[in-house]
């Protein structure tokens, strides 16, 4: 018989090896509370990372502020009828259940539904335990079940779209903690999601510290912009600020307001 | 006394016969419009129904209860241009607007528009009209015109997104009270449609009385368990209770909530 | 003589009541046999006509003069499990094996697959059959399975794509000879079905004669164009004829070619 | 060398060349602001035109009255790496930001997105610029980030979702004030856009004071409709009106409502 | 700090485990090579199995016997710019290079590239390799590079369509040897492929003897049914064989041609 | 009234100015016929391009060598149906007509169709006359009528589908010679572009030399891998070259190949 050897995640290059952790430094996490997807968007786009927006997803409910927290992931595969029976889920251990409790307080718990939405990828009973867990969030590419339910807990929950039909029907819950696509962007356990209106970006770990840091300037200078193009200034010269006159004026206003 | 015809189907097997009437029983509707969508889903999946869902429907408003009633279906194939002239509308018979008259009241007028929604599947005046009549709700698999007009009406109206074009521009109705696909889904006349914030579940109707009061069933296990959970009970041996204590539990409860 | 049975479409607008019969001339077919898709689509376009073509079907083999037939339609919904056990086809009256033994010789049977290619839509041995009754050809917007054998069949067969999952997986067959649509083209039955390389057009059966005496002609003034253009004639002035002297060498090249 | 001369617009049908003005007369823009895009669709769809609409587009935050104004047009092409790096915003003469700053008050902004909105077509900043120079609305075929903040805004803004990526990232803008395509509908600068909440509508220029007129007469009956169907009426013979008692009914009850 | 437990494919159901080996017996392939994947997918059905087949992939090339092999995985996803460098090849341990050379010989390779065919899941030298270390094909729901080079080598390899750019353009190898999902089927490693111009269907590795088995019984029927349909029957009564005649004709069949 | 300024291609960054002229070397020419589109795609990713490939076209027939030619470029936008009655193309200006006689020989025309292939972008005629006027290949992102006349001409053509209608029913040509998208790739005029069996890729035109001059160093080494691995040799250390000895084998390669 051929033994074959079971390739894993190990063997991927040793780069890949510190994003596992779950250390986003409080800080951090601040930060990017209060800095938008776009402007993480564009920071990442000037390193020349142009996939790390999970396309297509929403926030069930408007966010106070932005969701943030470390990867926490769950692979779904297409459901093989016979192991998919409803009694799937006596078994304690079945990956999506087990995924739930221990998806760690503070992280985002993101799921690759592989964007198929037609059937759901959890419901308002798991998604309240996660929010009574503490966790920071949770986000599919696929949609959620029960979603008046979901929406009217303030909880931060991202999906393409509502899907009525259980998880069974379509998707497997296969592994938990590995890295995945969601909505076309890769996502290794330990990232850095930030979700806001605009939807869900994903943060590098070794790059969540610095893009904070940036974004956090990039938003300064953002709301003097806007408050002067508000006053009826336009945007040549302001936006970017090739007109120096206007990095005078923002030092000033930084002052003024205290960022 | 509303008189239905029949159209077609004398070919297909005699089994489905039976699903042409409109009778639903009251207890039955009232059952139905206590529960949610996703629960009814998984009763489907359990007896192995995994397409009963019409995929990609939302409702124009929110909605206070399930909306619950028979299918009266009204197909439409793509528009040929010189049969589909603005003028068509001035004929009696034609079978959009004969459907829209005929639908009874507490059915559910549900309509096959391919997925499309390039074109609307119907507008304000039709489904004021079908609300005014006792129509208990509206579905296409297309989109509806007038939307924020239908939105204001507090009426069951389910659609994909919505579309300006009057239906002429790419639906042409053919028949009404047969057969049709709608969001994937097999819709007979007289099965009962469920529809709430997920979208819309077809149950079969022979099925109907049953499905009720198992998801009734089941609806009042998720309401233990969502207390328990925001309570802080872990999902692992309650739901699915396969820890026999919260089986226990359950009866308690239910003596308690009179239900 | 084959009794086509006309299942419903009663409530439609007289105006479509003509177009049920299956009375091609044989002199028109002749001539359609002999004409392209494209050049028909073109006079179909002079008439208003923007949607008689079936989208993305293609034939399984090379065809050596155009398929030409009076649709003869099949409708299909989504399967519904309880109604799509194997044991169906044991039953004389299913749809799908009455419709293939009732489709008239020289007729092409068109199937309302919905474009989901995902499951077939028939296969080899159905196609097999309708080739030995002497039909003139098959369409589906979905998928054939048996692909191979079909294609060795030297019988105009179209489809989207090979699929090999059998047609209850998705399908069921819900009634012949109505109204349909196939790759968003309305589809009546009578219309008469052209197909070739480039894939299927649908005449509407009240301008079959005329289309296919303007088609001749334009084919004969094509042929004359791409016989100059392959001699270094530039196209401008040619193709249309706005250059009277073109007008006359075609005048010549007719009485030459005898055409 | 090769010389290629440029085949500009210049040389399409002069037809063409009197849409480039923006001059909506005042009482024509007044009309359209009180009529729907469902009603002026059905006016266009008489006249032969059944591609105007602007697809699957919806407004960020609801609108007091329907958006109208001149199209100032916008074409993005894919972006190539080289030509959009972060900087290429510093440079006075980007299309987009000149674009911005030379949109006509009154005019509506239109972007061709390509239908693609996995990058933004442009952000909160500049769409509150547009906003305060007095241009009526922006309409893209993509997405705009800063959804949240444009919502906020009450200004009318059209989209397909919202998209957090920096438009660099699969857009460069390439030209302002050519004709393009938006959502699948062409578009021609001057065109006169109106949107509500069914999305947008594009009315050849050269149309519009005759279907505001027409769409206000009709709109004035839909009322009266809507208002006898409210009162329990039914629609046949009254929509369209082919009893003659329903245009007596009507003729009063504009002279009652003054309309 | 926190420590995540990576739950892996070990806590799936011990039902799963078996999967695992690969031990096609001989006597089971030779069968498979024999039979089409229209009949296996229909054996499937009969035990309740809809989505075993990989939907939208067709060979590069046609082949002279069935493709059949035991599922060897490669999962891919997204692709990370700064962990896609083209230097990433470099490194001796990357999944995909790795899987190349350690995909047991009869084996068949199977790529998950989330139907995403915008860039190569592998080329010509890669399959040529697999080729020559007697694998028994390639198949991925992505495209293939170097397609005519491949269609060339006579080697059975399945694909969407064609896709010059380098698979690091989108797709990162991350692990082999694992559950995937393969054009929206569910891949267990050792299940059992097998592929014609169909596309390719998996047998679930614990069902391929039985299935087999019912394939080959089914193939002599449709062997037997094809003969008399070309030679004029008609297919009711005999396909299915409701007519008790035919299996007797059958009988005598086999026995006259030793199946 | 408000002026307008119509803002073009001349305001785009100066560094797009010299991409124009068609001035490809003669030599350059000649070495892209001998490297595929895939090499050509992992060269350009090499430096930083992604999306130089055009998504989802292929040959209408079989090519003896790689198809090589300047950009001259046709922008399509959506039809209006007053544009677009068939008489339009008796103006002698109409922009596909001149076009189709204005393209330069040694250049490929490649025309921006917005992936919409539900109408043809050109049909047998026009390609013949390109082909007569020795142009090197055509290209658009939609498809192709007459597709089996196309294919017998042994001309370098390359669409996504074979397609009847019309170009009227759904493309306007509007302008030639402009920077566009075809399929979802940037095109500028004087790009070069370099088709093969799998499909079409973009060269910006100022690195036209340097691509093929490294596609071909890189083809001898692709061309020496294959050999070796048909010989049974293994990929690592092979391909690419991390075993020095390869390199040395290499050298000797050449040395006997002439390469």
């Amino acid at each position: 018989m051929i033994e074959v050897r079971s390739i894993s995640t190990a063997s991927i290059p040793s780069s890949l090896g510190r994003h596992f952790n779950m250390s986003l430094k409080p800080e951090t996490r601040d930060k990017l509370k209060k800095v938008s997807t776009a402007t993480l968007a564009t920071a990442l786009y000037k390193r020349g990372f142009r996939t790390q927006v999970i396309q297509d997803v929403r926030p069930l409910s408007p966010l106070a502020e932005s969701m943030v927290g470390e990867a926490f992931t769950l692979r779904y595969m297409p459901a093989r009828e016979d192991l998919n029976r409803l009694e799937v889920f006596r078994e304690r251990g079945h990956p999506q259940r087990e995924a739930i409790e221990e998806c760690p307080p503070g992280a985002v718990m993101v799921m690759d539904s592989r964007k198929d939405a037609r059937a759901a990828s959890a419901g308002g009973i798991l998604v309240t335990r996660l929010m009574k867990r503490g966790v920071a969030g949770v986000v599919t590419d696929g949609g959620f079940r029960d979603s008046a339910e979901i929406a009217s807990l303030g909880f931060p929950a991202f999906h393409s779209r509502p899907s009525a039909p259980t998880n069974l029907t379509l998707h497997q819950a296969i592994e938990a903690n590995v890295p995945i696509g969601c909505g076309d962007a890769p996502v290794f356990p330990g990232d850095v999601l930030v979700g806001d209106a605009d939807g869900v970006v994903v943060l590098p770990a070794h790059l969540a510290d610095e893009l904070a840091e940036e974004a956090t300037e990039m938003t300064a200078y953002e709301d003097f912009v806007i408050e002067r193009v508000r006053n009826g200034e336009k945007t040549l010269g302001l936006y970017p600020p090739t007109d120096e006159r206007n990095l005078e004026l923002f030092a000033a206003w930084r002052k003024e307001h205290g960022r």
